[in-house]
């Protein structure tokens, strides 16, 4: 099995409560476990910004189309203010967000900036009389329009200092604090690239909340018909989703049947050969997780599915998911597999859990990789450990579903 | 206490699983339930639809300003074909999906139209082999542009029999599996209502998959200019999640002290003397559940959970909400409230499991409602059994946290 990178400790794993004692240890997933904290409501406060953005403890992430900064292609690499300050200006928190609302110029490109949180393990800046650490911020210095030849600048300066835009997932090789921290700055920067106009108004919008938030400002100064003025918009009155950041909730199921011996996986066309894994699917609005859980499986499947049962949850920024982990018991006269509903799947199968253990142990692997130097031709293989569909097959073989493990 | 409507039947509740032998019966919330198959896969199929929005046994339900029609103040009601052939033609679904998006004309009104699902236990429509059930439709029957003589003529025609639009929040009075099939047309009506533009390039969208997809036309016959050609967009180059229903993740927890003993609650403002409920808050961009949770209670009450379970999860219709409902247990040490980091809360209090479960007996009721005969003004009031709150908080007082029940 090639090398894998370590998944988060669960919170507080020295805390023997009586939840851990009734459900066992808390399963935490690869790209969650973040040692920051967002302390999200200081993120209209731009006296907060500004103070922690010039603070010399604070760190910088930068991403270039996405694609975050390394060094020895495996680590994220930090830059200072100094780094960036060419592309973002002296203080790009100078003004109230009022203010910067009531000045808005559609005509200028401002770089996009997130506020990810404070480490609070590190000593150094401290605001108020609850809230310090060390500031975290991700910046995009992506070579577009007015900062162009600043951030292609500063990109050679990086390249000279042996440092790189990573071009794959960074899901298999970052230590999991920093995983959960790269998350979180991906997921806001794509969001806030991939929403520039209102979807009510279809006007620009301005990113505020230090990149958690999108307006559509009342007044537009490059405007110049009606002294800039611009349309009523409902998002204006009001509170309104569309301003906030979007995550897709999906369902991501180990399929078990009725007499508890086997498991269902199932694979895309596209997989290597002998590759499967759990079904997955994302949410329908106005569906329980539950419920979700088991059209998803008759669509893709023709399984009915009676009890289901959440188990954990995983973040996933490619670009907006939460992956929310069941497990699902098959009813007696429900277990005929039908892939012609949704025909999503090229092959749906039932393993026994002999078989989902030993490709536990032998046959795991990244999509792109080889498996490991156990593994023989023709075998099972399956997700890594940093997939939540491993976890919820290796939880079912250690006996999840019927509280003994499965052989 | 008033009269509640009863929450919907878990699924299979004969099937007695290894799963449910092990972790209880099935939680189903208010809201989910439904029971249609939406058959979601035949969505982009005309010739489905076309068949299906015409058959004798189809029921369509109407909705003005995303109220919904209803008789007798309390239950759905249904009208034909025939009602509503006026307002929507008649055969909405003539032309292929790839036709009407070629023949896109921006300046033309469509009302929304949504294709909610087959209810399987009713005979008589049949498409291909596997497909069967009465068909189900919502219609947005708001009285404005083209349509707007014809939708005043309408309303006036169902007023004249005795139905009208519900002006209050539908979630008091609607038997379960009415209230999740009343959730799936809001949800989808208010997302179609609510992004009439492309948030990628501010051009205007177009319904297609019977309501469960916006997407950007590459021509708009109304714009002269460029034979109607548009710019290119990039929700046109393979799937974006934004040209896709959205859905709001939220958590909602009980959170119980790290002895066991005490329920935390907190209290808005607005909400009337005396009455509490469990903390909850959105999930924010690349977080787990189970960090959510933890950082919400921490916002809002100053509180540190250790483990947290994921207990069940309900959909939310206003205006698309997942409520995903959890229990959290304190650290030794981490019990003290401060409400000033957030300050979202009037107050938050520790309530021993015995002043819970008397209010669960004697002080629920709906938010604008009076509290039943046997509330003693000064007693702890708390939301209906058709909140999910209502469910942890019964489900922390039965024992779910510690095995056995709380008093």
């Amino acid at each position: 099995m090639p090398p894998q990178p370590s998944l988060p400790e669960p919170a507080h794993p020295d805390v023997d409560s009586m939840l851990s004692r009734k459900f066992g240890k808390e399963v935490a997933n690869y790209f969650s476990g973040s040692p920051l904290n967002r302390v999200g409501f200081l993120r209209p406060d731009h006296a907060f910004l500004s103070s922690a953005i010039h603070h010399p403890s604070t760190t910088f992430l930068l991403f270039n189309n996405l694609e975050p900064l390394v060094k020895s292609g495996t680590e994220i690499a930090h830059c200072t203010f100094g780094d960036i300050k060419s592309v973002i200006g002296e203080n790009p928190f100078a003004e109230s967000e009022s203010d910067t609302i009531a000045q808005y110029n559609s005509s200028l490109y401002l770089p996009q900036i997130i506020f990810l949180g404070l480490d609070e393990k590190k000593e150094g800046f401290r605001y108020k009389e609850h809230y310090k650490g060390q500031p975290w911020f991700a910046v995009d210095v992506t070579p577009k329009e007015s900062v162009k030849a600043e951030c292609e600048k500063l990109i050679e300066k990086l390249k000279g200092e042996g440092l790189e835009f990573s071009k794959g997932r960074m899901h298999l090789s970052l230590p999991a604090q920093e995983a959960a921290i790269y998350a979180e700055a991906r997921h806001l920067l794509d969001w806030n690239a991939r929403n520039p106009f209102c979807a009510s108004c279809g006007y620009k919008t301005l990113s505020v909340n230090a990149g958690f938030k999108r307006t559509c400002p009342p007044k537009d100064i490059a405007h110049e018909i009606n002294q800039g003025e611009r349309p009523p918009c409902a998002t204006r009155t009001g509170i309104s989703n569309i301003c906030f950041p979007r995550t897709d909730p999906t369902v991501i199921m180990a399929v078990v049947s009725a007499d508890g011996q086997k498991i269902l996986l199932g694979r895309q066309k596209r997989w290597p050969p002998y590759w499967y894994s759990t079904l997955a699917g994302f949410l329908e609005p106005a569906e329980s997780v539950e419920e979700a859980v088991r059209r998803e499986v008759w669509e893709e499947s023709g399984i009915h599915l009676g009890r289901v049962v959440i188990h954990s949850t995983q973040p996933w920024p490619y670009p907006a998911n939460l992956m929310i982990g069941a497990v699902g018991q098959a009813i007696p006269d429900g277990e005929e597999i039908h892939l012609g509903h949704d025909a999503e799947l090229e092959d749906a199968k039932w393993f026994t859990a002999e078989e989902v253990r030993e490709a536990l142990r032998v046959g795991t692997s990244g999509l792109g990789e080889g498996a490991g130097p156990e593994y023989k031709e023709g075998g099972l293989r399956l997700p890594p450990k940093t997939a939540i569909a491993n976890q919820l097959m290796t939880a079912v073989v250690n006996g999840f579903a019927s509280g003994s493990p499965m052989i």
